[in-house]
């Protein structure tokens, strides 16, 4: 309550508290007086109290999130992908061209990340893209040339939907939904994959919170759907020099609040070829549970990416010293330890 | 080109420009040579050059947006939204509940701001929430309710719209879409309001730059649909005192980059329903068009965004030094100059 | 408490709390135990209690400013500045170059700024300059022609101080000391100003939280010291379209929280002279009780900041905007109205 | 130039160009005309040119930097800290209290942290601290405790400097100057400890960008001292989960632009005890050369910064665990490979 709120204005406080179904608790302080509210408060709506005028500040003590958070559920989600799985000590490292652009940029970038020790496919068919006349993806097309790519190299495929009427479409030719940062609020498409029951990675919004990623996972637990990997992919600060920031804190803070696997996208995290491997090791080394990595064959010629997309060589070593990580962490990379 | 760039490094990407259809021309400085590229550069991605080893930084020279620029458009676009206009002399107040509840709260709210001066009510009737457990709004119902009290009252609607395949219903309820702060770069939604024909107001991205609320503008635009207005709702920095950070500057600065109306919502750019008189009347002094503002009967029970509506009367006293402002200015409120 | 926490855990807590001479209050709710701390907080460092393994958060409820809030001193304060008051009816506006370069240029500006209505010149003699190469100002020499300005206007002269050994040598030469938004948390320059009882303006730091700015302030005033005016001088955001963000929440949420008057900088917060006029309309109608505004006769040759300084004539145009909106607001500039 | 600019503004910047004894480089494009101008820019301002009315947008090409850039000096260098160095194949880990408390906390902390493995130890003898109402530090006493804590356990100490009038006394107590991130724009500071040409450290300002953190250094550089350390330690970010965002890209971005040593400041990094080892490895494995690091017997108790602070025990398995990541790199510990 604020500083000489009128013992009416609380009483009116606690009768509101009690209309809505919970217990107040009030506590006197010198120069405050504090009503704690007692129930499951993960409903309600902290601003109906913040609109009195007679309420200086609402503080929630419970996290708003529940299915979420280890509370619920102590051991750690494993989350199956094709014939892999995403969650347990081996480190899973995903790995392909933003966009697919054609059969041959897509197959010689599947076989030389499969080479490489890729465990799986990533390519974009339907791209968001900032402008319109950017390549926006080949769509169905892109779709029908992942599934052959996966058949031919065994990998299992994860690629983007950005529409809730596409999520049987996509579901269909790929083993894994990725929701892109831009749609990580977009709620209608968390429903309609949430009610899929297929596994999916949601990649945290490029400005939101991990507590507002939690909440958007919610949105595809609360469909019953625990196949769900959180993704890492940087975040909007004032620096310019690096496309994002790659929130490191974020991979053990979320071990600590949820039971989900989180993997590092490195390339969009840091949107410069030349610094993408340095952030695999430390996404690692911070206890990430795999990556999912850009690789071109001609980063120069790509249609959307090229800044930050690896050449195979250069994806090659980098699965060499994510290894080399992965052991000095008493883990390893996924089939060497699982 | 980085320092020390060979020749053959440097004849790489000048054969790489011409390639692409533009034209070359090469500046060497004391430590580095400059390649400038020559064309319309919109369509290219500019990583294309950044992932070559010897290129050090490329730099956009054009903006990458075009229509929504006044290069293109010098007069100022006027939208018709019902029976009225924003973007002409006269600043336009629209004002509401922030969701559609019932009907009594809705008309009740829509004779209180149409009697305090309103032009234009608006409503939710799809609420994105970022919690799955907070009110979902009304849907279909909701919008019978708007199309309800527009008749009533005579105000023209603006609803949010969240889902590209709703875009014909809630076309046929209300007199302009709105597109809300998550779906800015929702580009299947954007695309779908562009070839409706029919009036939107965009909302910056909670965490959009300027040059990309622009870019999502053109997204509408390049489906010759000009009935367009753009909004200022506040965006996200580390000030957490105020729940978004009201970046003012953006008016007068979209004011110098686009031909098309700008306005201002004060309840989202402050969140705090103290503050949102100020926020308003320094949003007309900054030279905004109009102002889109929550207004509840009651706070206190709102189900959502209570800490930031107005009563009916705090409303009425912000349409009154809203009024004098624009006066200051040498405008007015809409009706009494247009 | 964490979920879970022991009763032991507990009893250690509340132990802690009586050790530091505070009161405990317990209220146990379904999921959680929360400890209240009951006394004055101030002094308390949250951190003690975070630090210990079954405690989860701790919440501050007082605001840890003491002597600035409008809880400690109802009334504005007004302060004194040379022969002109900040903090009443009337708005202030402060003018002049970033940098004092010569005697010819300081002087013909300040003569332009009184003309155009300015109360008071700024100028600065000793600059903090993000590269070592830029001009760094005159130093003492600049101090002196300030003061010479000040004598043939009639002007009192506000100029920066970046050192605690230069506080006596500033406050010779001029009747308001600057803190600029780098030393903002310089805390031996806060306390030495504060001890020197003289007038001072102590600008946000570009990544500042309001309440930081309100914790810096209560350096000063703890040493008894109350003639203090803030400045919103722009905030550092992801946004790169502007310099800085102006943070017009911040006026009127400053009007509530304490009792010191409220100044723009709106040259900093927007960097553009293009906007600096529409920034201060919008300052003023939020509540601001005055401006500081850079203006130079020839901003191409300025040797700082010459991209948001205003020539003689845009800024005599400014003034005359900030009229009117000063009487829109009922109030009006220094000296029509105090 | 602005689109449309007539010849006689672009001969006027052609000419200003020559004047600042530039060459200038005209170049045509179908919508702008550009204008390179040819030197070394360093020490021109842009804003200069912002300021003609026909000028659109200044680019600068050269980073603003010169002796921290590694086009000025390729080899990495090695700064002399004590008997150890820093830069070379061996990790350096730093570690001791936020604040100097008493001597037995000092003493207890130096010989537990060298037990454990610590290279030096670190300690504030002058706190800067956000309110006048915390524990400001023991000053001269605290100075005096470490040198003695140094001498007993042969660890070399580093200690904060917050004002250049201390720069003589806290040289003659430590080996190592800490310039913390509130002072990192206190260029009186910086000079001071430039010309004392003694080993420092310069903590990145929380909210400052890489560019200007390595403008910074160049203030200690162009006095010709070079026994610099860079420290990241988190960036002011939206994300409140977290005291401050890790900038994990910094490291690798840091280690292409300059040839100074890094190193990784975990505690204020994440603010969270539980958080700093994660911070740790990934740093180390991101190739930061050292480590900075709060340890306190008894962080419940601590003075300042408990919630982040590390008990001896849980610093000794960090120390193991990035002994383990650092073989990793193929590096070590120092000692170990130095």
């Amino acid at each position: 309550m604020r500083a000489g709120a009128s013992p009416e204005s609380i009483d009116a406080v606690l009768k509101r508290v009690e209309e809505l179904g919970f217990r107040a608790h009030l506590s006197r302080g010198e120069e405050r007086t504090i009503v704690g509210v007692i129930g499951d408060e993960r409903p309600i709506d902290p601003e109906q109290f913040e609109s009195l005028d007679s309420v200086e500040r609402v503080v929630r003590i419970l996290q708003p999130y529940k299915l979420a958070s280890r509370d619920f559920r102590r051991e750690r989600t494993i989350v199956n992908f094709g014939n892999i799985q995403i969650g347990g000590p081996g480190i899973v490292i995903i790995a392909g061209p933003c966009s697919v652009e054609s059969r041959s940029q897509l197959l010689e970038t599947a076989h030389a990340v499969k080479e490489a020790g890729a465990h799986a496919l990533r390519g974009g068919a339907f791209k968001p893209r900032s402008s319109p006349y950017s390549f926006q993806g080949l769509g169905l097309e892109g779709l029908e040339l992942l599934a052959e790519a996966s058949e031919i190299t065994g990998l299992p495929v994860i690629t983007e939907v950005v529409s809730p009427t596409d999520v049987p479409t996509v579901g269909k030719y790929s083993a894994m939904f990725q929701i892109g940062t831009r749609n990580m609020a977009n709620y209608a498409l968390l429903h309609e994959v949430g009610r899929s029951g297929r596994p999916a990675m949601l990649k945290r919004g490029m400005s939101s919170t991990i507590q507002e990623l939690l909440m958007a996972a919610e949105y595809i637990l609360s469909n019953r759907n625990y196949d769900l990997v959180l993704c890492e992919r940087g975040i909007r600060t004032f620096e310019t020099a690096t496309r994002f920031t790659m929130d490191i804190n974020a991979v053990p803070l979320l071990n600590e609040l949820t039971h989900l696997p989180v993997v590092v996208d490195p390339s969009h995290a840091t949107g410069k070829a030349s610094l993408v491997a340095a952030g695999s090791r430390a996404a690692i080394a911070a206890g990430a549970d795999g990556l999912i990595v850009e690789v071109h064959p001609h980063p120069e010629r790509a249609l959307s990416d090229g800044a930050q997309s690896l050449r195979p060589e250069q994806f090659a070593s980098l699965v060499r010293e994510c290894r080399d990580i992965a052991r000095a962490m008493g883990r390893g990379l996924y089939g060497a330890v699982s």
